[in-house]
């Protein structure tokens, strides 16, 4: 990570990763299978973690709820610790288009993993993929907003915002309501404990 | 196309191609940068269409129903006439792995220009990127339900379904009511002409 910070990831080789990390380059390869590798090495266990988060929500959840509960869990279990290191990371990715492409594929496999999760569950084929998808560009977006982000705000809670913004703009709400803040069209938005200050 | 149907993508060579067509190869390289490019060469097209769709879209319409008028706009001015033509590729991308990334790649750059083409209409950022992602989103699982449908459903009907499945399930319903069909948390959906039939 050091070294594609220092230099870019195009302009670091193998060897010298080996070398900063004070191991040979077989050992590097009995790791990984590229140097492109190294940045995704979280992805699987990220997608055990986000299954198993799918398969352990209670019975009682819609779908779009199974699924951001699965990604407030990896969140506050996988990234909340690691912000430093997801900006480092998401800052190298953003100057690569190789990188941008792996990184999409890793979001399509996760959201196909996700989708059948929810099948498992009993939940209708279409409704899973919708569900999955609508979970994965939110988390997308959410993501990308609290590597950016200078406050304090959680990974988590910016996922759940994301999802009340989510639910308002595919409702067809001109703009999404900010957090605690009036809404312009209340009537569009499932009533919750969260939403309201009707201060409009 | 018919190539890459009778014997896979892999196994096609630029050559084959070229004289299948009745052209030189130095023809299909000033066309194509590469064999995979041919399956790709609307890309362009497909996103100045929708490009265009968004910035005539009338201004009293929600970001997200600007986003799907677009789409409509093109599943009718780009993609009904071409089904068999649709169904053929998607069957050739679906078998291989490195084609599947192109498309992936396809629709990022395609959910990136319609985000970009709604800032530029006004709409807030955030609000521009959920409803352009969650747009790809519903328009990748309804491309592929028309693809794989025997019926005599059009995308832009698909398409409009999608988007009202895809608004009952990020509300949190447990399952997308079919048109017209009886919904089990009426309460959560914007109420709509299209809705109701509480049957259930």
């Amino acid at each position: 990570m050091e070294l594609y910070a220092e230099r870019g990831f195009d302009s670091t080789s193998v060897a010298e990763i080996a070398e900063r990390a004070g191991l040979t380059e077989r050992t590097f390869f009995r790791h990984f299978a590229d140097k492109r590798e190294v940045l995704f090495y979280g992805s699987k266990a990220l997608q055990e973690f986000l299954v198993g988060g799918v398969e352990d929500a209670p019975q009682s959840l819609a779908p779009i709820e199974v699924i951001v509960s699965a990604l407030v869990g990896a969140a506050t279990g996988f990234f909340e610790e690691r912000r430093e290191f997801a900006r480092r990371r998401q800052a190298i990715i953003a100057a690569n288009t190789e990188l941008q492409e792996r990184e999409l594929i890793k979001l399509a496999s996760l959201a196909s993993a996700l989708a059948s999760a929810l099948r498992k569950r009993g939940v209708p084929d279409q409704t899973a993929s919708l569900a999955a998808e609508a979970g994965i560009s939110l988390f997308k977006v959410a993501f990308q907003r609290w590597v950016d982000d200078d406050g304090e705000s959680s990974l988590a809670h910016i996922i759940e915002q994301s999802l009340r913004e989510m639910r308002a703009v595919t409702a067809g709400q001109r703009r999404p309501a900010p957090a605690g803040a009036a809404q312009r069209h209340p009537g569009h938005l499932r009533p919750s404990s969260r939403s309201p200050n009707r201060s409009e």
